[in-house]
């Protein structure tokens, strides 16, 4: 392992958009240059620390309020956090910008339709269907970010091009080593 | 800051048996030494992570699943957990030792009477009136661990002498450094 800053990577978009994907590409990579890091999303929490919540804006602001507390805990001991999370609210994503050390907010951006059309996980239908409450970019809305840190667009790159754009971003401030070509 | 390896010392004992003192003075050692951690109790974790959450057994074993999964977190990325909470339940404490990396329980002892004798913060006059439920060794069971790593007495022991156990205890294992004296 090598000494390195902590930061956050705060994935926020529809659900659909990439997040987890694009997060599961960065943890690759930063794996192969030693950092040290956690990634975090929605459904993996939802098991463990926020099992008692549900998806309205109270239980949404609670969910991402206990993330906020671990990412915080995690960054100012110089672990990486990568969290996704659809992070629909300004004023959220506010609070979790005050309580880490390094917040970096990714927009993970790809059109409703787009990702209705993906409906990787079925519940584009269902909520169109009237059979979801408080789906966010359906029923419920989605706050998108003035000015995220870094803006991808998954219905324009490969995975590859947003998260080249992520690293470039993070070796140009001296966050991560550059990758070394032999 | 140096390598250490991670790991979480996990106080367990009555209330006002001197749990939070021990973790403090610890804190303050190990700070000295350039170790990264965290310390978490009762009080800090229900103002944040926890405030949804009163003290039945199921509250409280809520509680210490939700500390478990951030030292998890933590101690695999090598940052050091002090952990001072009462977890009056054998099985509970089981469940945080497979969780996390490294777990050592230091049981804090003192006699019932000593602790309400002290009542630090006036609770076991309002659990002897009956005026709190479920009040660790008023009215509601402590399972003393039967075979902890580290037992301290704080009954018959200063607060130097209790953390200078703790401390040889690291020590002899490799898991920090000894003190170095010039």
């Amino acid at each position: 392992m090598i000494e390195h800053a902590g930061f956050v990577l705060w994935f926020t978009g529809l659900s659909g958009a990439g997040k987890t994907t694009l997060a599961k590409y960065i943890e690759q990579e930063l794996r192969t240059r030693a950092i040290r890091l956690e990634r975090l999303d929605g459904d993996m929490v939802r098991e463990s620390l926020t099992k008692d919540l549900g998806f309205s804006k109270y239980d949404r602001d609670t969910n991402i309020e206990r993330v906020a507390y671990v990412a915080k805990l995690l960054s100012r001991n110089n672990v990486v956090v990568l969290a996704a999370f659809i992070s629909p609210y300004h004023k959220t994503r506010q609070y979790v910008r005050e309580q880490v050390t390094n917040y970096i907010e990714v927009f993970v951006d790809a059109p409703l339709d787009v990702c209705a059309e993906r409906d990787v996980k079925g519940m584009y239908a269902k909520a169109f269907a009237g059979e979801i409450e408080n789906f966010t970019g359906v029923n419920d809305p989605y706050e998108a970010p003035d000015k995220p840190d870094i803006h991808v667009q998954t219905h324009l790159e490969t995975v590859e091009e947003s998260g080249g754009k992520v690293l470039t971003w993070l070796e140009e401030r001296g966050l991560i080593p550059a990758q070394i070509t032999l």
